[in-house]
């Protein structure tokens, strides 16, 4: 499917046909998934495909029952990680070394750079070494403001996912089936699930199944761009 | 272009040649990404094209002068706001008026379920109860845990600005031109140059030219997806 027509096709349905959707399809969209641009490339993402009875069950009563999840062929949780830095930054460097040549200012990027807005320290202390440091500098030259907590960290890394939860809700439109995207679901319980902790945060709950057309709330409304699009 | 090309073909990339960016290529841009998914479809976006020679100098300097600003053709920076929720929330119930028959859930969801999630109430007040009473019901049943303050809001609108994102840069790149997401850069000073305040947050800036291959750093380098993908 041509990039605009999925983008045009693509609607939230909340409400699917019983008939499965091939793994194939899933596959296909992860990979897309796996390929959108992310913070440092540091791919801080994990994504959960929830297919054992059980699990399933219990994620879609933890969607609060509704009916985007209960109806759905498939499930996937889309999640960040603020722990998995350090290993695949590891890993990064290893690949750039194997490749030969790495550019200086690219190692030292990782090695340097990174840990400063990733590593907030024990119990949070160079963080807020860091909130206290950099508004003073910033008063004389730019500075980036964060992240410089946890929380900040999540919130940083939800972005990055979020450009995967796209990747793959257009990836399934574009073989012809459909997607909804969850927020309204107990985090708490979606990670008890998934057995994550204060580690993650829960991005997205993607549902992924056959359109019902009566799943599909009227035609798509949309305000006027005006009120959004601003040239300065 | 095809979708699954575009998601392939899509680098950042860090350096552009000097040629312009057509106007319809960055118009058209923009039209993909407010199509994307977003949080109740109450449209919390607002993209800044910065075209402007004042502002884009200023713009360059706030995202540190790195060369995927410094080289750009155009600039263009994807903002969420927290306030413009109840202007879109009543010209959402308005359209649906319009539109004849609404169906009494979904105007009982913009009118009682949206304030629940997007209002806080004087200092918070409000969002500060919510959190003392949601997690006490999520004992015995699913409930939502947040967003229950501005920053959470924040947090829940940066995802649905990024998925808009998402769509901007896929959208260039299935254009022919190329992007780089841009989150190194003083939100402070970006927040200054468009005149926004604490009722917004920067969630991406978004350069756009055509690809100087010196621009692009290697192959593009993915970790295994066995560390990032589970069947659960």
């Amino acid at each position: 499917m041509n990039f605009f027509e999925a983008v045009e096709a693509r609607r939230s349905v909340r409400k699917y046909r019983p008939e499965p959707v091939p793994r194939e399809v899933i596959d296909q969209a992860l990979q897309a998934a796996l390929l959108a641009p992310n913070s440092s490339n540091l791919q801080p993402w994990e994504m959960y495909w929830v297919t054992s009875a059980d699990k399933k069950a219990r994620l879609v009563t933890a969607c609060l029952d509704q009916s985007a999840a209960a109806t759905a062929a498939e499930l996937v949780v889309f999640v960040a990680r603020t722990d998995t830095w350090r290993r695949n930054r590891d890993m990064i460097l290893a690949a750039l070394q194997q490749r030969g040549n790495p550019a200086p200012q690219q190692l030292n990027y990782y090695r340097k750079i990174v840990p400063l807005f990733y590593a907030h320290g024990w119990l949070g202390v160079v963080g807020l070494v860091k909130r206290l440091v950099f508004p003073i500098v910033g008063w004389f030259r730019p500075v980036p403001r964060g992240p410089f907590s946890q929380a900040q960290l999540k919130g940083t890394l939800s972005k990055t996912v979020a450009l995967a939860c796209e990747n793959f809700m257009l990836a399934i439109t574009a073989q012809g089936y459909a997607t909804c995207p969850m927020e309204g679901f107990d985090e708490q319980r979606v990670k008890k699930i998934l057995g994550l902790g204060g580690e993650s945060a829960i991005v997205m709950v993607i549902s992924v199944g056959q359109e019902d057309p009566a799943g599909v709330y009227g035609a798509r409304l949309r305000l006027d761009p005006k009120l959004f699009v601003f040239e300065v």
